[in-house]
């Protein structure tokens, strides 16, 4: 296995998000050498989606994705109509931000329910009704299956497999704009990784993400490890959407209540560099 | 949806195991007429195998499993001769409880290792070995898929598909003594869960457990919530088991250090009897 290519470095910016705003992860990113960045939605709407725009250009830094959109479960139509409406702006804003990808995640069961077919196949009908949208904008949607561990609550799609099944569904003829976003941290337990990153292939393989599983984990949510400092064969998995086709960026995205976001974020920002070059 | 046959209903000794040893949980169940126990070995050995079978058969309890066997892996061969020793005597402990089956739990990664494919080889080729030893002691082996959180440390064996594949390779003409238990924890979020269900069939179905997922779930291991209390569809479920030909028991097994834990025993198994009929 190679070395991964240090420029296909790409800054998620939950990796820093306690510390810094995006203005100064832009900054970070640029005195770093790291040439992509992935801001999330908060963080770009309190920089201004214009403002930010500019200095990821003046920087020329990738925008290698836009979280997020999705979120499209809710107990009524009501609901799901405004999350709808809710995507179309974020497509605007991946549209702004030139973004390679808007990231989706699908949204979990909604409040009082047990049905997650039910759920799975609103979330379905929800990316086919903003897919043409995101089209004509010409931003690509990349669904994340997220870990089974938030299938109740965060998003009900949480396999490669199952993500490629809503792909087929609302994309049958593979006409494109739609994929899938393979985050490490998610799928690096599925026995059918190797093949489903392969079924993607590279026109449906939008984003790569990486971070590591720690042993333990100490919480669901916050508590993701630096790469290296987990059990995750991240080259293993390179490898595999490589030779999928993928040649895209390897964006860094870690949640990490009781470690990284405690650090000051250009120690961060180091050592993902070095671990990128040592354990990716 | 019919509501289940309260005669059904088991005990598995994990619901009770920070106030009862396996003495009390046996009277316990006869007190509350529930009719299987599903004792885990520390219980057993505490108790010692030949007193436990005495009180399980005076009380007329069914044995529904025994937790556990498995745990695989290991850094090296001395490791893994010395877990399948192990489950050796873990057959001859079901045995002598006449146990409906013995409960498998895969491993997860051996200490240092990031190979989980290497890790899932080991563990079917273990499997292999110990199956003609269990058949020719008429134990059932039932291997438990647990949830993909638990990948690392606990059980590199993450669906029903998985958990199925290796009952196919270790017994590819189906001649029996090797199946699955199929708990609503670590599998209702599969998409593939109904189908697989579907596959296993009656003669590959060797137990049912029961508990919920709760939202939000605090701590990986032991958070495990009362029927009725989380998001899962527990008829349904049942529902797939019994389509499929599954007649047995419905094994509580509730891991909850926050909650029912604190609680005394007869109220949980009060608890449990309502939830079972309500909620099941």
């Amino acid at each position: 296995m190679t070395t991964p290519n240090p420029a296909s470095l790409s800054l998620n910016t939950a990796t820093t998000r306690k510390r810094w705003g995006l203005a100064q992860a832009i900054e970070g990113c640029a005195r770093h050498g790291i040439r992509g960045i992935a801001p999330w939605r908060d963080l770009l709407h309190a920089m201004g989606v214009e403002a930010a725009a500019r200095a990821i250009r003046s920087n020329e830094l990738t925008v290698t994705g836009l979280c997020r959109g999705g979120m499209f479960t809710a107990p009524d139509a009501a609901g799901r109509a405004a999350a709808i409406e809710d995507n179309r702006r974020a497509i605007e804003e991946a549209h702004a931000l030139d973004a390679q990808c808007l990231v989706l995640v699908a949204g979990g069961l909604p409040a009082g329910s047990k049905d997650i077919a039910g759920a799975r196949l609103h979330v379905q009908e929800a990316i086919a009704t903003i897919l043409p949208y995101a089209r004509q904008a010409g931003v690509a949607l990349a669904i994340e299956p997220l870990h089974p561990m938030y299938a109740a609550d965060r998003a009900c799609i949480n396999s490669l497999a199952h993500a490629l099944d809503v792909c087929d569904a609302v994309d049958p003829q593979r006409a494109g704009g739609i994929g899938v976003d393979v985050d490490v941290y998610h799928v690096w337990w599925d026995p059918q990784l190797e093949a489903q990153i392969l079924r993607a292939g590279k026109s449906r393989l939008h984003a790569f993400h990486i971070c590591d599983w720690l042993v333990p984990t100490r919480d669901l949510l916050n508590d993701r490890g630096m790469m290296g400092d987990g059990v995750i064969d991240i080259p293993r998995i390179r490898g595999w959407v490589e030779q999928a086709g993928y040649t895209g960026f390897h964006e860094v995205e870690i949640f990490s209540q009781l470690d990284w976001w405690e650090r000051d974020p250009d120690e961060v920002l180091k050592v993902c560099k070095e671990r990128h070059a040592q354990c990716c």
